[in-house]
């Protein structure tokens, strides 16, 4: 479980529950609050990434530079330690409570992180990612598989932050289509890197999606046009941002154009 | 997810969550407000077979007489299946609040099953298991098998259907005592069973631990010995509802009884 929590990466998601609580105020006062939450979404994210790494899934051997968790302590140790990571992490939203977070928004966040981590959720994407390999054929297919692989946990750290920060309903609701557009912009910012990129800043190989004749939105829509639905994605998610008159919201519109400028 | 929930069972931990609530007041009113938990805790053993059966594991190609899942779907989807179960467990706990489980009781129930489920809890009593298996050569590193692989779920119903019915701290304590019991008492049984059970009853080969080469408790300690530990945990177990006066303890007396008695 440690190896792979401390193997790295952007930690984008504990990101935007911190930027978030704080934004809606104003004020760093809820940090302490947010915390086990951004934890709980890190822990989330790290369990999936074990168990996509499977050789019965994606079959990868490093990630992050660094070799895989089931290559170096084995299948078995590692889909528990994904197990173990992804219970763990339901652990911390009491935790929040002790920290400040009202006791209603801590259930509510529960019920945000098991709906949009489950079925319907993360594990739905990467189930349809795994069924439709190799199968895609339109952009409303792999939409959906962005949406639910990647968007759904980022609206989770949104929804949490908000919630945490003490958002209104209209607030919340602006906020989570902010995270929709993010999410679903730097899944295709991805894609756009994994031909374009610079493999040493990305750690990782780039032309893997061709060889794995993994379909991607500059394959069913040209490089252009992939990048036109980044912009707008993001000018939408900065639109919602402005709507949502928070008291700070200048770090939020800094990370949404930071998804799509980045390198790596 | 349907095919492994609807596979039978003998429904032990979610009849515990029900009948524990019931018999704290004595009454059935708190059927409804059980019922999601009941799920939840179903939900998660259901996850822990699948993953338990998967080829990096036990490798098992037969649970309760049908294929295993990863059998029948693959093992992509059964990794895949064993988490989206494991996490919509979560979703059912603020469900139940709907039902009328109170908001802070049901908050101190997704702490006990992240908790009692995760690597303190039942991943840990797997990972355990896995790490040594044919190296055990004492009873103690065999109890802590048994007590994090099958008494903790069943602790966490016991405690989560208290939790339901109002119970007082005293009987909360010796609740958990029950169940730990009841819970250590039914996996030796497991072990016995293996030995000397009747393979049609029990829906599965018997001797299989011996095929194996796991260690039981038999095996370390001899039939007899084996027996005589049930009966205590069996009595200690029963002690420890009585001296919680119940409204009404019969049924969990029963239980109790059942659970030493059964053949299969």
């Amino acid at each position: 479980m440690t190896y792979s929590l401390e193997a790295g990466g952007k930690r984008i998601r504990p990101a935007l529950v911190m930027t978030v609580s704080e934004a809606i105020q104003g004020s760093s006062e809820t940090r302490g609050a947010a915390l086990p939450v951004a934890c709980a979404v890190e822990y989330i994210h790290t369990y999936s990434l074990i168990h996509d790494d499977l050789p019965a899934m994606d079959n990868d051997d490093y990630r992050r530079g660094k070799l895989t968790n089931h290559k170096v302590f084995g299948e078995a140790m590692a889909i528990l330690a994904g197990d173990a990571l992804l219970t763990h992490a339901f652990s911390l939203i009491p935790r929040s409570v002790r920290q400040g977070v009202p006791i209603d928004a801590a259930l509510a966040i529960v019920e945000d992180l098991s709906t949009l981590a489950g079925a319907s959720g993360m594990v739905g994407g990467q189930v349809a990612d795994m069924l439709g390999e190799q199968g895609l054929t339109t952009v409303e297919q792999l939409e959906y598989i962005h949406l639910h692989k990647t968007s759904d946990l980022v609206v989770f750290s949104v929804r949490s932050g908000a919630r945490i920060g003490g958002a209104t309903e209209f607030q919340l609701e602006q906020l989570t289509l902010y995270a929709r557009n993010i999410g679903l912009a730097f899944q295709i910012q991805d894609d756009i890197l994994d031909l374009i990129g610079d493999e040493s800043k990305l750690g990782k190989k780039t032309n893997s999606d061709v060889n794995q004749q993994k379909v991607t939105y500059p394959y069913l829509v040209g490089m252009e046009e992939s990048k036109a639905i980044v912009d707008r994605l993001t000018e939408e998610a900065k639109s919602a941002v402005r709507r949502a008159e928070l008291a700070n919201p200048s770090l939020l519109l800094q990370i949404a154009d930071y998804l799509v400028q980045r390198d790596h």
